[in-house]
């Protein structure tokens, strides 16, 4: 279902009634761009920390308008075993509430806008009907003045004129305008008197006049008429008088107040779909969807924090519960047996064997897709088959149980691993950003970071380290990059070498880290380290995924897709189905939230007690996410 | 007439045709935003220098897109005594040529967007079907490219294979690739003995595959056969072999030829039209059209330059001959009787005596425009409705002629003194850019520059200078401001009296200047001053200019539109009828071009003779730009 503008007020319970009864949603961004600094591939350094990444994407992807919101609900029908879906496509645009409010300011990406164009993409919905929205500092600011405005007006005890400017006391008439004042009071004299007359058009004035008349009427007449301010058809402002008893007024108030309710949600506008499903506390999926979360609480929440750590406190809380389904298909046991995770691959690969495609419906009233012909990249749809790709998988764990479970739910215990970890691009060894902890540290004790002059070409790296055999080079910038070497011994051979060299300098990747940490130590003050508890907590794992992914990466030369490669210490499907026990498919929300919170414990205390082998955590091979 | 991607290359001769044929051109431009940085009002403060101006629009404006561009062109058709009109709406969008052309990033701003929508605007024409276009240094890049891989094919004396990695010696070939290899040369040799058949096919292969294939037979068969890429409808690569004699190789050569031109030219997309306008030398006229320059010269030619000097070489280079309607109608003799010069307000005020409706006819083919009817900021309208405004108000100086004309041409020396004079927009007693020479420089010596507290607000300045009688107050940032005192002579006294302040800080004018000056000739290395020569020159006309504009800044207040406040040495019409002797309407353009040249000399001449009050440029009285 497309909503633009036009008809999004009157659709809205259509959404908000897909997200109550939903078990889950799927949700998916079109944006204006992706980069508006380095290429794509300098974005996304194999060796970027979470921290940088995060910080890359913040500095070079927010300036861009997420401007095509796709929500698909999923909702589980028990009697016919199916899933009963709810797409919708929204078009979304800041435009300006008023002239004082903020005028955004947003970068296109041309490469990106092309690409949306060649897909059918109409940019008149968004430019022209695109729904607006206030994040939540503009939303409250909005609210403020509004209250402001209605506090005076109360406080002062008399008519709720609809200028602020009203005054108790006489107001100073400039000479020149003593005429017009006398002329309009004498007006406003005979339609008090008047027994047919109920109403007073004055002619269009100037503001200084109109805001005369108010100040002059509050005074003289405290009871007994509404003034209240119209445009004409050319733009013209003009006064109209009315004369009302008490309760006439006090209703025209609460019309008035009704009204500007009114107004004021329109301008939080779409933000209000956003603040529903995160109110909602469920599952929300999508694919590769780190961007799209940042937009997504940079647009309709608030600034995007300096702080990683501050962004999966803010994260956690708008989205209590993400799922990425390119994260999932990355990870054991999906890892093996899908290739390419690309969306539209994925799509295809979950329909054949040995997975099945989900049964699922679209709701009456809502278009339905045909995933045989339909093209990717409108936001609903993309969302849609998130969604679908998320059932496959999910029911494809079940399959594993033995007995075999048939369809699992989004509060299943068998996807909690998944939860609140969020695919990383290209990040070697650290497959995804961990919104619940700390990030996971591989070592990258074979990591050199080098400087050289800018003329220097891939082959001149080659060069200089042509003794230490196969080397993997990850450019930073026109004169850095990082050097992977093959063993981890040669690397104080290379920084001591190194020492008598003028045109480049090698550093190992620790002191590199370290001095880039301290460098934001000094830059930015430090807000209390909310991790620190969950870090104590779990040394174990930490070790465990240390130890893994050292052993992974040593040896490993080829940073291209290359499923199977490295360590794959399989899991038979088998070894999971003690963590299923009693789960069914759409339990009812409180019963289901408060499993989960349980499971959640058991989970850590798994972990805690050092099992780590057994624990669902256990499920992600560090996936090969080149 | 509508011009986008699809049809751009089918009607440019018809651009061409109405280039060639015109007396004059109408520009105009819509853009994605007007300022990304400080609201319009902060961006144009009363007291800018036009440096200073300049500098700020670079900044905060040149980021936006100029996305629709308005052409309108005018012919004399003397038998009739009418214009006839070709008006064209180009869609311009920076849709990248190839993977590795520039991806451009632009800035939009949500109410210049918001209120093209409202106007109608239909994004998609130019986001889907928006002409390419590059800037010289990219044409330059893309022609170099091209020449080079043409000069290594001929160089090679061989066959000019798509590939420029063709090689005069055996290729080494993988191990794993041989046997690959092998079976297309047999393929090949196949071909080459059959008689029926004279192309072969081979399977869509991978990218390094290709490249051994374009070596190998490069080397193997340097005659009798053409190779070439192609795609598959799902964009698989394959290659094609043909066998070809000598003749045919030819005609293939120079029909592959052929066609990289034409992407070439397809790449240069629109800035064939902004060239062509350029290498007419006609008159363009735009209203105010300081902004549709820079961004024409910006977006189709080079970055702006850093300096307004360089800036107004390379614009008179692009555009020699330039003449803005909105400086027209703010310069006597029509600033005392035209009010409002806003586009919409001039062209009614045009319609109405003294001044006469243009007799302007459609070209056939061409859909006219009705003007009673029709709305403002399309571009091609809007160029069309600035023409006729020039019109009308260069047929009213032919009209207070004695005897008076009926018609004044485009080359006639009545609207010379307009000239290469860009309005500025409320900067105070600089009503324009000049394009030919220094800018005007009037005295500012009742001018303060004040610093102060953020928390200052407009009343603290009031009481600050409420001794000084009645001041105005221009507002620089949230610290700083103008503030220009009745009196010159009050300004030393507010200088010293701000000497034993702590919160605030004063200095002149000159001296706030002057510390700018200082920190930008530190910044930047100064290019050869190319107008000094013409400062040298003109002596005199500057001087009146100056005392001029202090005469008419002393005792003035208020800074909002009051047509005929100010001085206003009402010059008769007559006055200029000297100047117009023997000049007709459209007079063909070598003519045209010649006696422009003269009556320059001419009028440098005159004013180097120190007889301004005779001269054309006293015809500016220094407009009421507020």
């Amino acid at each position: 279902m497309e909503i633009i503008r036009s008809n999004f007020k009157s659709n809205l319970h259509k959404v908000y009634q897909a997200i109550e009864e939903a078990d889950f949603f799927a949700i998916d961004g079109e944006f204006s761009g992706i980069s508006d600094g380095p290429s794509v591939t300098a974005l996304t350094n194999g060796f970027d920390t979470p921290e940088e990444r995060y910080q890359k994407l913040k500095k070079h992807s927010m300036d861009f308008l997420l401007f095509q919101f796709g929500l698909c609900t999923f909702k589980y029908d028990h009697t016919d075993s199916k899933y009963i879906t709810k797409s919708f496509n929204f078009y979304v645009f800041p435009k300006p509430f008023s002239r004082s409010s903020p005028d955004v300011k947003f970068v296109c990406q041309s490469s990106s806008i092309d690409f949306l164009a060649s897909q059918g993409f109409d940019f008149n919905k968004v430019f022209r009907d695109g729904i607006p929205y206030l994040n939540q500092e503009e939303e409250r600011q909005l609210r403020e003045q509004h209250d402001e405005k209605r506090s005076q007006a109360n406080g002062a005890g008399v008519l709720a004129y609809s200028s602020p400017n009203t005054s108790k006391c006489p107001v100073t008439i400039p000479e020149d305008q003593k005429k017009f004042i006398d002329q309009v009071i004498k007006k406003i004299e005979d339609l008090l008197q008047s027994e047919e007359k109920k109403n007073l058009d004055l002619e269009p004035c100037t503001g200084f006049q109109r805001k005369l008349i108010y100040q002059t009427l509050s005074w003289k007449y405290p009871k007994g008429i509404h003034v209240e301010t119209l445009e004409t058809e050319k733009k013209e402002r003009y006064i109209v008088i009315s004369k009302v008893d008490e309760e006439e007024r006090k209703r025209r108030e609460q019309q008035k107040h009704a009204k500007e309710q009114e107004e004021l949600n329109d301008a939080v506008g779409f933000s209000r779909v956003i603040h529903a499903i995160s109110n909602s506390g469920k599952l929300v999926i999508g694919h590769n969807m780190l961007l799209d979360v940042m937009h997504t609480v940079h647009q309709f929440y608030c600034p995007l924090p300096v702080d990683l750590n501050e962004f999966k406190e803010v994260t956690t809380c708008v989205f209590p519960r993400l799922l990425d389904t390119k994260l999932m298909a990355s990870t054991q046991p999906f890892k093996d047996i899908i290739n390419n995770t690309s969306l539209a691959e994925l799509e295809k690969r979950l329909k054949e064997t040995p997975f099945s495609t989900p049964n699922v419906e679209s709701a009456e009233g809502f278009p339905s897709y045909d995933t045989s012909s339909e093209q990717l990249h409108e936001a609903g749809y993309d969302a849609y088959i998130t969604g679908l790709c998320f059932i496959s998988m999910a029911d494809y764990l079940g399959s594993c149980l033995s007995p075999p479970k048939p369809c699992v739910s989004a509060r299943s215990q068998l996807i909690e691993p998944f939860f609140n970890k969020l695919f990383l691009m290209r990040v070697m060894n650290i497959p995804y950003l961990n919104l619940e902890g700390p990030d996971l540290q591989p070592k990258r004790d074979h990591v050199l970071h080098v400087t050289f002059p800018r003329e220097w070409r891939t082959s001149d790296l080659y060069q200089l380290f042509s003794a230490f055999g196969n080397i993997q080079i990850s450019w930073i910038d026109d004169t850095s990059a990082f050097v992977s070497l093959s063993q981890p011994e040669q690397v104080q051979i290379a920084v001591n070498t190194s020492k008598y060299a003028e045109s480049y300098r090698i550093q190992t990747y620790a002191e590199y880290v370290g001095k880039k940490q301290e460098e934001r130590q000094i830059k930015r003050k430090w807000t209390e380290d909310s991790w620190k508890e969950v870090e104590r907590k779990r040394p174990n794992m930490q070790v465990g995924f240390h130890s893994n992914s050292a052993t992974n990466t040593v040896g490993k030369r080829n940073l291209s897709p290359s499923p199977g490669e490295g360590s794959s210490e399989d899991r038979a499907p088998g070894d999971i189905s003690d963590l299923e026990q009693t789960e069914s498919c759409a339990e009812s929300l409180p019963e289901g939230r408060r499993k989960a919170k349980k499971l959640k414990r058991m989970k850590k205390d798994l972990s805690l007690a050092g099992s780590v082998a057994d624990s669902p955590a256990e499920l992600f091979e560090v996936p090969d996410t080149w």
